[in-house]
């Protein structure tokens, strides 16, 4: 993938609704986040209080006992969760995670093969949003699932000239 | 650190105590686990019940709206946490996460500086140990806090020749 | 109802596997628990790694800011939870909740009227098992849900006599 | 106790700051909660971020496996906590838990004698408050453990007439 990677500013990012914002960091229309780079992981499905990221396996994501580390899978159920939360929002709202859980069922193997995590909004009040989230691989069998709560904050969006 | 990067075979971790093993990583006696490395973090601090694991804030661990994502604080506070219980175990004695709980209290930035994750073991049964972590500035201000799940497994010391 | 409350002695109780146990307890066959009968509960349905407790929100049930305690929603939610979950045990298997998790997305109050919590088996394993929850009204409305993970422990049935 | 059983208005518990009106509920200068009578616990400690709520287990809180059931635990450390996180508000300020977390370590029996929930403010936001909390027995053994994220809503105080 050649998209740059990269931080999009908070100005920029309040302009656009959480599904907008999405969409360009799927399409490659915005930088790429960093942590995805680092991690591998890239959206594949969105829609309205759903999205999927997908990542394969590599050995510099094992832990010290020879599987994936559980962060790894923390981070594509967090991804997952956080951004189903985000297509819920209007322009001018920013979020963030009060609250991550996750459990997990079997270990994720280099041999798994590519997994993919998905996120599933439950509820999206006005200050207050929640979201489940799944791991399976390609076969549909399940390796992990989690909860999360974020925070949303109604900031507004920045007026012309303020985000240069 | 020139510590070569790997994982240790399970005949070969199964033979030492959880301490005696993580002393060895912390030493740099046993290959970095990989996602150590991935993720630029390392154990500073090693005692009954008790570990600390340091990482210094990157951009490469950015998320899309600018702070450190919540899946790397995850992986810090699993791993302290994680640690923390594998110090009550004894050769011959597996074990697993079954589950991660983390609250989010405020963004850790570039600027935060260096971060300590505070693994600290609440209670070791036989099959089952809980812990509790904690993550700090150097100012011991809080960023995040979480709780761990793990199942114990006496699988027992492997017998000569079985770990080749 | 006219079932008398009382507790089941574990050697009964392992005899059993646990749909029957749950599906005698649904009927009446056997004595109902005194928590049910304290937090005012009933199971009204049970099938294959699902249950259901259905309970009428009551003002002995309020906490100090005038609405339904957590308390009150968080057993719902774990007893419908644990219930999906036990009804895949064979004879023989105890099991013990190791950890619950609640969300609570808006006020419980006595207007909500009837309220079913309904329990959905995630996944089981030899040893462990988890499960999801959610709680809602008669029109289907959304007021909580949750998360558990159980112990499994093969203990064995008791031989005749073992339970006199 | 002769403290009458009942439920403060909004407006009337607004006008205190939650240490006062958890002061006055410890005293009995304020009815006693439904649900704190129905479980038969009471607040015991109080102090800056800190809350002891104390109860003893009874057969009626037994759940059909023999042991005092999940919700009865989480309902004493939701009470701790979320008190701890009371503790700080100022008049005017409503709260509501979003999200509550327990583990279950060992069986509450009736033979175990007075418990004591314990719960400890972690951090206090200017909209999201965190705590945690611990049960034990009167020898210091530890039953369960447990933390809570919390909304904070400044409401402000009601003006002169608007309680009647």
């Amino acid at each position: 993938m050649n998209t740059p990677v990269g931080v999009v500013s908070k100005e920029e990012a309040l302009k656009l609704s959480g599904m907008d914002f999405l969409q360009k960091l799927k399409n490659g229309d915005l930088p790429r986040p960093p942590f995805s780079e680092t991690m591998d992981m890239i959206i594949t499905e969105l829609s309205d209080g759903f999205t999927v990221f997908t990542a394969t396996p590599d050995l510099k994501f094992y832990n010290a006992i020879g599987c994936i580390h559980g962060g790894y899978i923390s981070t594509l159920l967090d991804s997952a969760m956080a951004c189903a939360i985000q297509t819920q929002l209007s322009p001018g709202t920013a979020f963030t995670t009060l609250e991550l859980k996750v459990n997990f069922i079997r270990p994720v193997l280099v041999k798994t093969g590519a997994i993919r995590a998905e996120g599933k909004l439950i509820h999206c009040g006005r200050t207050i949003a929640t979201a489940e989230g799944k791991l399976y691989d390609e076969q549909g069998k399940l390796y992990a699932f989690g909860t999360t709560t974020c925070a949303l904050m109604p900031i507004g969006v920045p007026t012309n000239g303020s985000g240069e």
